[in-house]
């Protein structure tokens, strides 16, 4: 049985940093959200890819709890994205993208899939977003959301009925200001809130995260790495490590979120060290809690002393 | 006797930012400094200001155990900046600078002040720094450096004189890349430990702080305010409320150190509420306190627990 369900893409990425070239190598966003949530969790992912697509590229995935059942290979050929950075490695360029299986992608969540405790809607047409919602069997299931300017500003009703639906979202700074129409993180936070979601969990790139629950405000800066390699899929290696992290725990206590999101920090600064999934898929337990350590020296300190 | 000595510059500001005017308001780097820092310790003021200087305005910081006979009134008007924000808050445009009795100032050191265990060299010309370090007595004295960018690009090799001379700088993002020539903050603050200080300290802005002392990196967001009014001297206010600290535990340990980032940032964040000194004028304990608490609620979480 499945703990923790995403839905969302497994795509071939061409990629171009001001530190190297990668061509058709493994991406999308359910792809690296699974890669990162499954060292914490087991995890059912639904997606669709093309006849040309290496399931056996994958298949180290099962040996981490990985149902991949739900992955169904369509006529045609996989997604693809193309993009590039310049020494801002915050802001991709896309280059191309090519929809291809995607287009016709309507998903299917297998029956035991449909029973987990916690659900991750990685950036899809909203309309399939709401489709995955009615598939869901257990009323107390927490349901996460992710989304992209394209949708805000071409299916914005149709978001806001996921968002509705939904127990917390995960977006970065310009989609949170884009929905809410609020210069500031705090009010734009605060005015989703008031639309459904009981969190909202702002990426800020370099910067960090910023986390509203109920009346609690957490901020994380970034790990502060010398080198970031290639940024692509580390928001949602953030959200993987984020809900995996919050399905081990099996609750979303205020404290478990905190300690979600700074795992969720620390997948992301592994993510970033190489291309495409190559870092996480390497990455073993040892690393994750000595780095976590760490972090947590780079932040903590005491209460206020003055006389 | 005071514990820390300021030397910079009081001056005159127009301000104008999207939310309102001010003209001819109390500004400075060294008055937006001590009157942060005088919360917490006493502080003796170097700085000369013009016969049109109105100098019951900062009478009042006298009861805060401010000693003002380090101020020198000259022949001449006072220094008098003139800038403006846009809704990018972080960064201001200089509109018109006046000189004045800066251009002739030669910072003279009082007698008592020169016992001084604290020093914190606000942002003029490091010739003047150098000379100001010139007239330390206390060899075990704790010297902080402020600079900018004019600086950086028209006294380098000046400023590299005084650099191997003092225990920390304190500098923005962009200073320390330019100082150090390095684009991670991480790089270039290791850079700059090579030619001197045992501590940098990163400001940047809405994102908060980076320090490096030693062998530990401490890093802090900004506290996160939902209106900025006026940013006009939070980068001053920041450090008088760092070393005001510092000076009041009377030692450097890296628990104080972080400690006082915090106290730094809360400082900072009040001053930019309202224009000029207005706000850390009004200030008091409590305040202060309730911040800091409710900050350090905003960072806090325990150590990673899963399976």
């Amino acid at each position: 049985m499945i703990k923790l369900l995403v839905v969302g893409t497994v795509a071939y990425d061409s990629i171009e940093t001001p530190f190297g070239k990668a061509d058709n190598v493994l991406g999308g966003s359910a792809l690296h959200f699974t890669n990162a949530a499954s060292f914490f969790t087991d995890v059912g992912l639904v997606a669709t890819v093309g006849k040309d697509f290496k399931l056996s590229d994958i298949a180290f995935l099962k040996d981490r709890n990985v149902d991949l059942s739900g992955i169904k290979v369509d006529e045609g050929k996989t997604f693809r994205w193309e993009g590039k950075y310049g020494y801002d490695l915050n802001t991709a360029i896309t280059l191309k993208t090519e929809l291809n299986v995607i287009e016709n992608f309507k998903p299917h969540v297998p029956d035991d899939f449909a029973e987990a405790d916690f659900v991750f809607l990685a950036n899809i047409d909203p309309v399939l977003q709401s489709h995955v919602i009615d598939q869901i069997k257990k009323p107390t299931a927490i349901v996460v959301l992710d989304t992209m300017n394209f949708w805000i500003e071409n299916r914005f009703n149709e978001l806001m009925d996921v968002m509705r639906r939904v127990d917390m979202i995960v977006v970065n700074e310009a989609e949170l200001r884009e929905i809410s129409k609020e210069h500031s993180l705090v009010k734009g936070a605060r005015k989703i809130m008031t639309y459904g979601p009981t969190s909202v969990v702002v990426k800020r790139g370099e910067y960090g995260v910023m986390m509203m629950s109920g009346e609690e405000l957490f901020l994380c800066p970034a790990y502060p790495l010398e080198d970031v390699f290639d940024p692509t899929g580390a928001g949602d290696t953030f959200a993987g490590g984020f809900m995996g992290y919050i399905a081990n725990m099996g609750d979303a206590s205020i404290a478990t979120l905190k300690q979600a999101i700074i795992t969720g920090s620390v997948m992301a600064s592994f993510n970033v060290e190489d291309f495409s999934i190559n870092r996480i898929k390497g990455l073993n337990y040892p690393e994750i809690k000595g780095r976590y350590g760490a972090f947590r020296n780079c932040l903590q300190f005491g209460d206020i002393a003055f006389d």
